[in-house]
């Protein structure tokens, strides 16, 4: 189904105004989970927006949250996003740290009573658009194995950066530690296709390609082995052990868990003030200076183009705001029920 | 050979003077070169000092260098090594980072004009010697290709980080963003041993297994696709495009470059306190029930144990302080040199 984005995003924020949030709330959710669908980032976007919307009912995410910096410093806070949907007690603690990043040249923000946050890459580009470099990072429910175990042990921790190139398009980087995203797996579940060996292994610890068993009786694999699993701990630490938040095993599912229930997510962010070190022009003359060399590097035979990190998002973006944003039908049939508990027709409010 | 560790630092600090090296900058390398020995990680140790001791000859790394801080705010600097050797600049900014992060509550200090600096993890385990968590990452010369190129287009830039723990032993995590660090096919090549597929491809952009090719003919593949290339990217970014530094192509190689000349290396460190966040026993005492979750879960078939990022290391490091350290011949045979130099026997020296 193919939609305009204005129409897709005026439908998230109606269904979030209709369980009560608040109208900043829910646009702020409406442009997160709507962003995410024009990078084609589908498992990340509003087909999420009805398990959300699960949650907030039952109390597992509240409705009037209200996010607080409870420690700070010049150029660091911890905030308590007191159990808001992601994207609220996220947008919150990016905007503290970008503050801090103007005024000290360098903010981080550690957030506990968080929740699944959608695509990390939203709250980095948040950074890039005004300039500065942004990192963001979240531990989730444990979903993937470490070398030795053979059953989940950290989450698929994501991980986002974004630089900016002074253009519209900066460098992201938006990434799974996981060998891919827990998503992809829903994703061709739903398809009832199989996936490629060496995504995921099944409760005895061996290779499979069928992801109906994630996350009942699989686990995830870590990108490049002891790497991702290293690299996981670390955001593990940043988001989590560092803030207050739940580690690990001790967070629960957004979307399987008991729904009335906080999941305890932790998340952190990290901006650094590019004129703190030379002036932005200099900076993004040598970022673009990069680019191009990478971009005119020799190809590999039959390529055509190399891609900077998220170029191929900035581009389906732009056609998914020019030409409307080709909905995938799992996507359709997540929304369905939303637009049903609402007592509107799908297709209609989305024409 | 085995050698006590003490024994190989004195000739490291011997080696260092008689060049014209400090005091206090010959114990530092020394330091960091024996440290790096003892966790068995022989491509980044003692192995380079005869290459190290050519350039600072040559000019191209400055014997008589005084790294300072050209910029800073009070939780960020901008330090300018004054292409000392990569130990002395860059343990010179991990210092500055540690005392900003324990006045500010985080630190980052970018550096320009540095040198290869070993291994990335012995910055970082600085950090968590004094109960900090420590970043550490560089850019190098372009050794890795990326999607879609078939020659080198990046470093293999190195990342570490380093989280106490409460014991001697912290958490500690040291990677290339290539599928492996460069100087493991250079050891194989030394050893006349084929190299698995999946590390290297040749000038066609072809997968091969012969580390003889490398890097004359041949580039690194980056860690999971373009997980690997994003992040080494990143790594650029922090350590180069944002310090002053040369990028990527504009690095040169310490080992096969013109040694009188500067290589333009760039580095970046974080330091987060934790004391800012959170007592630092609390801190521990979660990082401690943590790990001893990860140790405690199910076991995959045949494993006993599930390690922790770097508990390998600390125990080779155990073992080597005990023991001696076990050089591989081919440390010893660069070692050689060294010593003939000096006009001393190097097992004498070492015994």
């Amino acid at each position: 189904m193919r939609v305009a984005a204005s129409k897709l995003e005026s439908f998230c924020v109606t269904a979030l105004r209709h369980i009560g949030l608040s109208d900043p709330d829910a646009r702020t959710t409406a442009d997160v989970l709507v962003t995410t669908d024009t990078w084609g980032v589908f498992t990340h976007g509003t087909k999420n927006l009805g398990g959300y919307i699960r949650r907030l009912r039952s109390g597992g995410m509240r409705v009037k949250a209200a996010p607080r910096i409870v420690k700070e410093g010049p150029a660091w806070a911890l905030v308590d996003a007191d159990s808001a949907i992601g994207m609220v007690g996220s947008t919150f603690a990016m905007r503290v740290a970008l503050a801090k990043a103007k005024s000290a040249g360098i903010g981080y923000v550690g957030v506990r009573n968080s929740c699944h946050f959608g695509a990390a890459g939203y709250y980095a580009s948040m950074a890039a658009a005004e300039g500065l470099i942004g990192i963001a990072m979240a531990n989730d429910v444990p979903g993937m194995t470490v070398p030795g175990a053979r059953g989940p042990v950290l989450g698929t921790n994501p991980l986002a950066y974004a630089v900016p190139t002074g253009t519209a398009h900066p460098i992201l980087l938006d990434m799974a530690t996981s060998a891919v995203a827990g998503g992809k797996v829903f994703a061709a579940a739903a398809l009832g296709k199989p996936i490629p060996a060496g995504w995921i292994v099944d409760a005895q610890g061996r290779p499979s390609t069928d992801p109906k068993i994630y996350p009942r009786a699989a686990s995830m694999l870590p990108m490049a082995g002891h790497k991702g699993y290293g690299i996981a701990l670390l955001i593990e630490t940043l988001s989590a052990m560092l803030t207050g938040a739940s580690i690990a095993g001790h967070v629960l599912s957004w979307s399987f868990d008991d729904t009335s229930k906080a999941t305890g997510h932790g998340a952190a962010f990290l901006v650094l003030d590019v004129n703190a070190f030379m002036p932005r022009d200099e900076f993004e003359g040598r970022v673009q200076q990069t680019i191009a060399e990478i971009r005119s590097a020799p190809k590999a035979d039959g390529v055509e183009r190399i891609y900077l990190p998220g170029e191929m998002e900035w581009e389906r973006r732009e056609m998914a705001l020019r030409e409307g944003i080709d909905l995938p039908e799992d996507v359709v049939q997540r929304l369905q029920p939303v637009a049903e508990e609402m007592g509107v027709e799908l297709a209609q409010a989305l024409a």
